[in-house]
């Protein structure tokens, strides 16, 4: 048999320990498909005495990561460190200069510098693969670059973050607030302490940009729109219910004749669609193609071992020689993808206003959207409640977004209306 | 930029015909992607003037596909004649003899011949490619081969038949029997004149053996146990609906210690499981790997454009040099897969019987069971109706498959009961 492919791992944390847990537990099978040994010959973290549940054994050790950069015992860096500079930006870039193959789960490292890495890395004809960055163990990246390699993409779709799925679909299932589930979530170690880089959306950014940039050929941008799940409340999700649509975080890349729309945002999404029934921590991506219609993969977005499943599979495809292009063409020459002004958009809206229960404020609502031209599909005021606030939920016919939120701002200056409107996107997948 | 794949595809059928026009409609999309244009040079189908909707040019037409084999134009042969012998077979074989890489979408002729096929190809250093074979557009060959290469599987369940999957689905929300839905299914092209090949399941068990050759390592072989759709009525699917599921025809293969338990089967799935949503012609594909959990890849499973997208994502890995291994592992020296007797199998099981309904019978019934050591679950008998044929359905708790046809066997003998029992395997994907 050929001689082993060798790896060496920087970060050991939860996805380091179970990739190597995994390496060693399936050696023979792995030697098998890959028609050669893998092993881990090199590792480094931060703390050597800490128990990881794996034995290292007499694996190389190294206290400073960049020495795996220049280590003999290394055909593949595998880059767990996170964080989009410092040692995780030195590190990548040192291994690939060296001529040595990288693999990594920083989605906010390739999202800020993917143009100059996945460059760099066809100069040196290494491969810089990313399999475990967006999406964890779902075989999204490869899905896109390979397996639907034939089509013109009109549009990616993904519940990315599984923090925010977890705490919509909590909420879905016992009416508990936001900060309630959220709290919950941290303290049983589904969110972090600070939680912004997941409900506000910004992980999931990361992750479309480089699904995006993938798809359509373009570098790596980060979405104009951002928007997280702080804003959802237990009615929204209830009316959303009502009308047929379950609540999820979505990041959306569509290519329009105005430009790739990008954004993230909290989407109505049809019940009947299987993508609606991906809960909990469950992960998703919809890729909408020109001849192969809409695909959609589903599995767990995070963890130690999907992750390390990820990883795992960049490695064996290494170890097959398959290298091919990180993007799926060459990054050599790409372009920021032409993004296009989410107000052009078309589409259907929701809307949840908290109004005073008076006379004429309906009329006062729909005189201002019919003015900007926009039609309803629904209007729903369950209860009647005279001078006291109400909810009404409106949803609109397919509209242009930049006209509804023009119109919105008129309706949100209207004395009866008593909060900030809340408005979103229905999305229906391109169909 | 380097020299052009040249393809030559026999079978200008709907694929066929899809192929040829994907290729030339992305052209220069291709050639990116690949680093070299795609080329259809030669073509062999049986009716040269037959209108496809697609301009075939100046591409050479050759009347004997067999020709496609030694013709110097074609570096890849597409076949897409279909069949499990004649000249689907002949063609193959020859192509690969000739030093020629394969794409195929023909489970039939890959589930019969895999082993010897497979071989040849790695004898002679070519690839042999069957993405469109199982699944249409959904890549599930790639999954696994490649994307859950780091797992150990420990199960793989498709929704395989789209025509079956529309039959369920449009019985479910339409209340219609089977064979009435069948007619309107072959009137509108959805089913084929003889139905058999889908609704018995062999289909599926083409299908579905060569996921389990796949994902366990092992000569594709059809499954013993295939059971079709033509048994399941509107009364099964709501009392399937009254307990919380859909009705789903299934092909399961799951590794267990008695070996790989292979089967085609109608079964009961969790309603909130998102591949119950997946209805009408659409496909589904559960993977369980010991390290990614459970992965699902929904898409279309048959149809022109979705088959090409696939038969075009094999062309695509050739034209990148990415050959690998066809069955995950060297083929060479591949064994049978090991497979389970399915009596040995556990699992919840649903029964329908139809019985008089007499005082006695349900203790008669739940008698037999006890002295089988099976606990039930549930028992629904909605309607009295004295001395009248009434449907009696039971579910039970985790118990073994042989133990439960023999009870059955024995319930299905009691004077009461007046038509041979229905039972189902109640599939939870390995949870």
């Amino acid at each position: 048999m050929a001689e082993p492919l060798k790896i060496g791992i920087a970060g050991l944390g939860n996805v380091g320990a179970h990739t190597f847990k995994l390496v060693q537990r399936h050696g023979d099978l792995l030697a098998r498909r890959c028609g050669r040994p893998l092993a881990v010959t090199a590792v480094s973290a931060r703390d050597r005495d800490k128990d990881r549940g794996v034995d290292l054994g007499d694996v190389n050790w190294l206290d400073n990561p960049l020495d795996l950069a220049g280590h003999n015992e290394a055909d593949v860096i595998v880059e767990l460190i996170g964080g989009d500079e410092g040692v995780a930006y030195d590190l990548v870039k040192a291994s690939l200069e060296s001529g040595r193959h990288v693999v990594t789960a920083n989605k906010a490292l390739l999202a800020k510098h993917g143009g100059e890495l996945f460059t760099l890395a066809e100069e040196r004809n290494v491969a810089l693969k990313y399999e475990a960055a967006v999406a964890g163990g779902i075989p999204i990246i490869k899905g896109i670059r390979e397996g639907l390699a034939g089509n013109a993409v009109e549009g990616v779709y993904g519940i990315l973050n599984g923090t925010c799925n977890f705490i919509l679909s909590e909420m879905a299932d016992t009416g508990r607030a936001f900060e309630d589930v959220l709290k919950e979530a941290q303290e049983r170690g589904f969110a972090e302490a600070d939680p912004t880089f997941d409900v506000d959306g910004i992980d999931a950014a990361h992750k479309i940009s480089l699904l995006a940039a993938l798809a359509y050929g373009g570098l790596p941008q980060l979405p104009g729109d951002i928007r997280g799940i702080r804003n959802i409340t237990p009615m929204d999700i209830r009316y959303a219910e009502k009308l047929g649509y379950r609540i999820k975080l979505l990041g959306i890349a569509r290519n329009t004749d105005n430009g790739i729309e990008l954004s993230v945002e909290p989407c109505l999404v049809p019940e009947d669609e299987p993508i609606s029934a991906v809960d909990g921590s469950l992960n998703a991506v919809y890729v909408d193609g020109d001849f192969v219609g809409n695909t959609l993969f589903v599995g767990h977005g995070a963890g130690g071992d999907p992750t390390a499943s990820a990883v795992v599979a960049d490695i064996i495809d290494i170890a097959r020689g398959n290298l091919g292009f990180a993007m799926g063409v060459p990054a050599m020459g790409l372009k920021p993808l032409p993004t296009a002004d989410t107000n052009m958009r078309e589409g259907s809206w929701y809307l949840r206003l908290m109004v005073l229960d008076k006379p004429g404020v309906i009329a006062d609502i729909a005189a201002i959207l019919r003015d900007y031209d926009l039609s309803l599909e629904s209007v729903l005021q369950h209860s009647r409640a005279p001078d006291k606030t109400v909810p009404v939920v409106l949803t609109s016919h397919e509209s242009n977004e930049g006209d509804m939120r023009a119109a919105l701002a008129k309706i949100a200056a209207l004395d009866a209306v008593v909060e900030e409107p809340h408005m979103m996107r229905i999305e229906t997948f391109g169909k």
